[in-house]
Formats: C-alpha cells, structure tokens, sequence
C-alpha cells in the first residue's frame, strides 16, 4: 500500500492541542498541508503561538471556548492536552486525526517516511472484524486475506469508527514505567493493523489518532483533567474506554498496529506521577467495571450511548471518589454542547463559531 | 531475542502426521535433531516411512494405533491429519509442537533462520495477557512493556497454554479463496506475538502449533474426520474452537503470530473443496453456539471442561446434522484413553505403549 496521494483533503480535519510555537508542523509539511487544522491552544491565551506559513488553520484559546462555549465551556478541561476536544466539537469534517507536537514523520524498515494520515485514512476506509480473529491481521490489505475457518458471514466486516497507531523511539508508558526504564525506546516496527475484538478494551492514545468524527465524535470526549481536577494524563484513557465499549455497542470496529509515527520526548515522569497516580489506583476499579457494561438496546447513536455513560459514571463510579459525579456532569455538558454544534435534525442550524487566529 | 541454545529438550515432543517419507527433517536438523519425534503414519500401514539417520523417534501406523486403543481406537480419524492427537495421547512430555511435512525453514527479514521450536517454547514459558489488550503487543518481549493505562493487577499475566504460529508463502486459505486466489502469497513477515483476548474465537490451523499437553492436552482433540465421515479439513478449526474456550474458562492464555516457517505447497483447492464444504456451511452455527457458551464453575480441568463439550456437541450440535452425534460420542471416547494413557491419581500408572519403529 503506497499512499502518493492525499486522501479525502475535503473530509479531514486536523486537530492539535498545544502550548508552543508548531514548529514540529515544518517536517509533517508533505503529508499534512493540504489539509485543514485545528489547533486548540492550551494555557495562557496571551501567548501568541506561531503556525507555519503555508498551512490553513483556526486557533482556539482558552479565551475564545469561554466565549464561544459559554457556561458549558466547564466540559473542556484546562493545562491538559484533554483540550483537544474542543476541536472535536467544532470541527464540520467527517475524519478527525489527532496529534501532538512532540510527534514527527516516522521511517519503515526500507527507510522511506510514513504517511501517517494516509494510512489512517485507508484504515478508516476499509472495514473492521471485531466478531471473529483473523491470524493474518487485517484482511483487507493487499497480500493477505481471511485465513480458513473464518466464517463467511463474517467477511464483509463493520464500518470502522476509530483507527489508533502507534510510536516508535518513545513508547506511550506510564510514569512507573518510565522510571524503571528510562532508556527504553521502542525500535520494533511491527507491519500490522489489526481490529480490536469486540468485548475488549485497550489502552486509546491520543498522541497518533483518528476517527470517524460522525459515528463516534460524541463518545471521544476527553473529560475534565488538568486544572482544578485531582486527576490528569488520563484524558485519553477515559475517552479510550467510552468510546470502545460505544463502538462495541453500535456494531462499529476499532482498529489499532501502523501508522507508526516517531515520538520524540519522554516527557517528565515525576510530573507524571503526580498528574496519573489516582488513575493508576481507579483504573483497577473502573475497567472491570466497564467491561460488564451493557448499554440498552434503545442507544443507537453514540450521544444515546454518552448519556447512559454519564449515568453509569455517576453510578457505578461516583462511589469510587466525588469527582466522578463532576465528571459525569461534565459529560452531560459535552453532549449538550455537542448538539448545539452539531445539530441531528436537518432543520436546525448549527452554530457557527469564530477562532482567535484564522488562515 | 536470539534461540542460539535449544530449550527444554526433554520436555518436548514433536509430533508430525504423515504419508511419506520425512525428508522435510533434513532442513529442520539445527533446529530439531535433539528432540523427540512421535511420528504417526496416517492411511496405508504397509507403506515404509524413512525416517532421516540420526532423529530419535516413534513411529505409530494405523494398525499400532488400533492395537494400542482396541475399541477406543475409533476415536482416532483415518485418511486425515486429525491423526496426530493419537500423538498427542501417548506422549509424555509437558510441552508438543506439531508441525505439517510440507512445512520448512522460513526466514526473517534479517535473513536468518528461523527457530521456529525455540520461538513457541519461548512463547509457552512467557505469561499472556487476556484480559485487556496490549496495544504494543506482547509486553514480555524485550524492548517491550505494558502501555501506559494498562492495569498494573493484571501485568502478571496468566499462564500460557496454547502458541499458534504463522505461514511465510503459502498462507492457510480455504478452497474457495484458493480457487479465486491462486497465485496470492504470504510475503508479509510480522514481528508480533500477541494474547487472543478472552472470549474471543480463532481460526486454528495445526501447520504451526505448540500446546502445553498437560494444560491444555485433552482439549486438543482433534476429532473424527476423513475415511467415512461426511467432512474434512476442520480438525485443527474444531480443536481450536473447544481449546479456546477452554483456556478462556480456565483462565489459561492463547498466542499468535511468530513463529513463520515457510509452506511450501498449496494442496488441491478442488479436493479441499470437498473435504470442507459442509463445513463451510455448518461453521456459521457452529461458531455463535461456542461463542455464548458458558461452561460450569465446577469444571476446573481440561477433561472436565471437555466432557462438558461433548454434551454441548450432542444438544447444541445434534440438531444441525447427527454427524454431531457421533463426534460427541467420539470425544467422550477420547477423554477414556486420555485418563487410560495419563493418569490423573498419582497411584495409578499410566499405559505404557510399543511403536511399530524406533530409534
């Protein structure tokens, strides 16, 4: 699969939350310019971050989702890449794809560079197998194909909603991690995509994302982290588990293997520490149970999935710690706020929002 | 990871079912000439297998197998690589890896050899993870790890039962998408082990394949194909559906993906066709039926678990055609010579067996 071409320019958005200058954009000039950003400018607004020439973007801070979002500008987090959201929200595209600035072009083994968006677009485009595991990874690729025993019935597979790669040099680990192994880097190239079977979560990465902003947009809600919250770093994850199980629900597929990209710094892992460890205690309670979760039948979009999401989170896990009902509140807001974007009826208008910085 | 040293040499047993001379062994030397061979001639017992000077082995035709079995040797197909379980039940090794005779050395990208034994008793001695997916693959991989939002209460893993591995060349294709793919190639080398997650269903072929015996062994059943029975071909599939949920109920942990070796030879895509096709049909019930089921808390033994299946296969099964019947018949009888030839009691000793040839 070569990718000499840049898919669907028209039904792209790039969303970037980040608190410097995107200079990091210059090497990802190739495969990203034609395409329209979104950067969402963490921190303080006075800083006047700066865009390479040539790109077409709108910028957000902090300023302008206060004014745009009003009251409910409390469901977008503050000093967190859990930002990102924002974007999400007032985005018009159908396929987001997420990064961070610390992430640049990768290289295959033959040494040539990786069309990280092009890869992501086609596995998108392409559908998923989470009923039935296909040894040969992603059947649809060229040179490979459903190996025997694969059920028939089975072989035209599901719209795939979410498509998460991966980063060679500095692998995406927690700050225990990191601390154990400070010098870890990740070198092996693994050339698959695979979907993730149904029934399973995974630990979803913000760092090299995309997804099908129409099917899934309002379950990749990153939540409240950073300021004023007792938790960080743990933005994706929440979103990861949320939109997973909406997916296994709704009969869409996520994928996860290549595009690789190349993550350049490991960022602090005693800062790190502080921001996730009482993640590292609720994770043991809240995956278990998310993974009993059944969400009703009557749910067929993923805002009737959210809404029974931010039920269970004030019930099931508002007795694990008080800020799981802020959450759940929040995630309330998002939808909301969601709707009011992004409206579901063909009469209703959606509304039009006004960036900082525009090109 | 390098395999320069040859592991557990008096805890494996390769087991290979055949009709013709083994000259395959010859390329397999480096790798597998320390190791024990349980060979077992399948079809005409008069033919004279030749065997490579210098392996060490036991050689069962059927006339062996019907003298050792008596009555249970009905159990055992004929006319069908389903034989090798035969294999299977008179070993006495902890760990098995069975392998096919049109199966040689494959490379990696490196161009070095592949080990592809030394790689499956690594894969069996290293714990899997089955309980949450591991986006950078098997974490117990050097240069590997959990993700970050991995739960650290289930970074121990759980024992590992079964290791699949995978087909440079020749991939394992059923008939018809060898017929509308004749000339498709497997040239994708992977360099990924990783855990099937619980509940999820594979497509097992037994070309490439290592097990636990004393774990796993009594679900390894291989079932009645071949001479007089209406189906072919799904030996290895109906192993591997029971195995799997097997190892899901008891907690034990399956992987694919390396070892490669290299299939040489794309058998008859018209005589496969007839072996399979019934199958091809009685799959699409099969599967969801061993999908929702549940087997009881009071089964904490592969024999256990597999006298359940048997039943499972007369109630469930029964109805789709009374070839079922006959099978579940069969797998009672194989659980018999299971406890006939390993003893659970300590008091009891085992059968002791003779070999048509050894050396």
């Amino acid at each position: 699969m070569s990718f000499t071409t840049l898919p669907l320019v028209d039904e792209v958005d790039i969303v970037i939350p980040t608190i410097r200058n995107l200079d990091f954009l210059e090497q990802w000039r190739p495969f990203f310019q034609p395409y329209h950003l979104i950067i969402v400018q963490d921190g303080d607004p006075s800083i006047n971050i700066q865009v390479p020439k040539g790109y077409d973007y709108e910028l957000y801070n902090r300023k302008d989702i206060n004014r745009i979002l009003g009251p409910n500008a409390s469901c977008i987090s503050f000093k967190d890449g859990a930002c990102r959201c924002f974007g999400f929200l007032v985005s018009k595209k159908k396929y987001l794809f997420t990064i961070d600035d610390d992430c640049f072009v990768a290289k295959d083994p033959s040494g040539q560079e990786i069309n990280a968006l092009a890869q992501h677009i086609h596995n998108l485009s392409t559908p998923s197998t989470p009923f039935f595991f296909n040894t040969l990874y992603d059947p649809y690729r060229e040179g490979a194909d459903f190996v025997r025993g694969y059920p028939f019935s089975l072989r035209e597979g599901v719209t795939t909603a979410i498509s998460h790669g991966l980063w060679l040099n500095v692998p995406d680990y927690d700050a225990p991690t990191q601390l154990v192994k400070p010098r870890e880097r990740n070198t092996r190239y693994v050339d698959a995509i695979m979907t993730i079977p149904k029934g399973t979560l995974f630990p979803m990465c913000a760092m090299n994302l995309a997804f099908d902003r129409e099917l899934i947009g309002p379950a990749m809600y990153f939540g409240i982290f950073g300021d004023g919250q007792p938790i960080g770093w743990y933005d994706d994850m929440w979103a990861g588990w949320c939109a997973k199980v909406t997916c296994d629900h709704l009969g869409l597929g996520v994928k996860t293997g290549l595009p690789y990209l190349f993550h350049s710094k490991a960022s602090n892992p005693f800062s790190n520490l502080k921001k996730e460890y009482k993640g590292l205690f609720w994770q043991e309670d809240i995956i278990p149970l998310f993974q009993n979760l059944t969400l009703p039948k009557e749910c067929t979009t993923a805002q009737e999935c959210y809404i029974e999401l931010s039920k269970f989170t004030r019930e099931k896990l508002g007795p694990i710690d008080p800020y799981f009902e802020k959450l759940s509140d929040a995630m309330v807001t998002w939808i909301d706020a969601w709707n009011e974007f992004n409206p579901l009826t063909n009469g209703a208008t959606a509304v039009k929002v006004k960036p900082s910085k525009s090109k």
